[in-house]
């Protein structure tokens, strides 16, 4: 049986993978008149009085949302809100099994800007934050700004965000073994999109200076057409030489290769074209923008992927679980770079200068660690950034 | 230590009385693999290609969502989204409970009518069925009249229906001891705000003709002033001798007082000036319009209220988690005055002749078989009345 025909068969078996149960004993009338009516009433109460306090009488302290608009599901694009819904339970699934984190999906049956953005401010004092999942870019950015502004909880694009913290993790350890420092190096970013942009922003606010975003055109330049209105403000901050021309052209002489775009583009000669000991993290999936072997043929120092089976694996589930269960403890308003960062840093460091290769570069998606270390320092982060509330 | 105070420490202890967990386990990269990426890509499909198999799918086939604005929580009043949240985690305990039921809660940071129905409505891919809760009157009419417009699951404003549904069957079976028939008696609903209304529009669908509702000014009539809109509506209907004055006035000769209005509304004198073999639900918590020792000895043949520690409890615990289980086994589009009355039969049914007497007219609300009996009789319903969709 093919993964994908057991992945069915799974799903019709367990018929949704998420489920609510009820954390109180309700067996008698009294548990019911504490539980319910009329004992309920008092923490409502309070609550009405402290706003904060529906931290800790009710879920709201562990509980984010998973939300979806379903126009940019895995590499399926725009298949609809209840057809994004798999996705969405398993991210829940997720969030609990690797930062103890209670996620509930939502799928929103709309494509417009201001409604999506309206529809979850509304719902925001719900949940302790919000992790925007699968919607298309540049979309993503605008709904992202708009509800960090408009709402005082953490607000999440994991497919940005998760992604960019992971690499910036990879790429930490990947430099100590080339032995370069990320102020010094160049490097290219291919695909334009949600993941890219994302990783080439926290990738300088991290002291990455020198960067080119290539789109299937080619390099991203200022003045170049056909930008979208997030590619238009990258423009102004990458490739300040402004260069033009293809990947192959820009790659020349660049330490590192970051493919977030699509199968087999990138070849052997363009690899042996770049600096001494490239890095290259080729991470579209289930296809990558090249295989390690024949990536490492052509000199490639490290190389990872987004795929299980090969060494180096760039995942999300890193990040995502710790940074909501830090940014949750201690009720951060907001999950700003600082934290970000700290969550990469801390990735970085569960692997040891003695266990440090060109083949682990970072830990595995079920290091146990993990969750932990990423929630204490994105915790720390928050603390020290200002935006922690407790 | 009170029920409040208690109440309120179980609340700190618990910090939240819901939680999401996982059905599926993800133990290693195979499992991870089909439960998330790549395998998850599968589901997506099939319900991208029939949005039906979300039922299927997903765990949208037992998913409720229990929505609040926050504007009339218990007898709080306004006390804003947030502070209802304990109520609403309340509630999901009892969906899980008495019906099996994932219910999950959300509260709107909105008093707009539009925006609570655009909002309803833009989630309700993500939900097998919505139950609205303590939304002020006469709001709660027009966002529920729309958003059953405008979605394909059930949508049922509990503090409409759910009372609705158990005072019938409490009234069908009290009618049994007295001997009387719905078709033939008359009734004063006191109270008319969102139960009041619901009660007298579905005791009507059961056959009652004879009906006056009053608020605090008295008997509402054709013409009257100070009405809003869904009061105006009934007064077309109802009281179509177009009595006026006091509630005192119009209880005269009337077989049934159904009181949702407010503490020691009802006297002795006015029981007294009822018919023969008065039936008196007064439903005010926690303090009801009458105490039942003095219905009683102002004649009342049958006495029931809200409370717990009296005889025949009209309880919507007794309703709505086996309305939505049944509701969600035949994925009915609605819940429609069908399936009500047959919720309420059923209700009414778990009395046998044997049983019933004037303190035993309605199951107890731990009664075991009142969960799955609703759910049967409800799919029943929908099932005859169209609605059913398997």
């Amino acid at each position: 049986m093919s993964i994908q025909e057991e992945a069915l068969e799974l799903h019709r078996r367990l018929r949704g993978k998420i489920e609510i149960v009820s954390r109180v004993e309700v067996k008698d009338r009294k548990d019911l008149s504490l539980a319910y009516t009329p004992g309920v009433a008092q923490p409502c109460i309070e609550i009405q009085k402290d706003i904060n306090l529906s931290y800790e009488l009710t879920r709201r302290w562990n509980t984010v949302a998973v939300i979806t608009d379903g126009t940019a599901v895995l590499g399926l694009g725009d298949i609809g809100p209840e057809a994004g819904m798999p996705v969405m339970e398993g991210k829940c699934v997720l969030f609990k099994l690797f930062g103890g984190v209670d996620a509930f999906p939502l799928c929103i049956r709309s494509k417009d800007v201001d409604e999506i953005v309206n529809t979850i401010k509304l719902i925001a004092g719900s949940f302790g934050g919000i992790n925007l999942e699968d919607i298309s870019s540049p979309r993503c950015f605008e709904i992202e700004r708009r509800l960090k502004k408009g709402c005082d909880i953490p607000i999440f694009h994991d497919d940005q965000h998760g992604t960019a913290v992971v690499v910036l993790a990879a790429l930490i350890n990947a430099l100590k073994i080339v032995k370069k420092d990320i102020r010094n190096i160049s490097v290219v970013v291919n695909g334009a999109g949600a993941a890219g942009i994302a990783i080439t922003r926290l990738l300088m606010s991290a002291g990455l200076k020198n960067v080119i975003l290539c789109d299937r055109h080619g390099a991203i330049y200022e003045g170049c057409e056909f930008l979208n209105s997030e590619q238009a403000l990258m423009a102004k901050v990458t490739n300040r030489e402004k260069k033009k021309g293809t990947l192959a052209d820009v790659l020349v002489g660049a330490d590192v290769f970051i493919g977030v775009s699509g199968p087999n583009v990138l070849t052997g000669e363009m690899v042996r074209s770049m600096a001494k000991d490239p890095i290259v993290f080729a991470m579209a999936n289930p296809v990558p923008e090249i295989m390690p072997d024949e990536a490492k043929a052509a000199g490639a120092r490290v190389v990872g992927t987004g795929r299980s089976d090969f060494a180096n694996q760039i995942n999300n589930v890193l990040a995502f679980p710790g940074i909501f269960r830090g940014a949750l403890d201690v009720r951060a308003r907001d999950i700003n770079d600082e934290m970000k960062i700290a969550a990469s840093e801390a990735i970085a460091s569960l692997v040891s200068d003695e266990e440090l290769s060109p083949d682990y570069i970072i830990p595995a998606a079920f290091d146990p660690r993990v969750g932990e270390a990423v929630a204490k320092a994105v915790a720390e982060a928050a603390r020290k950034s200002g935006v922690a509330r407790i």
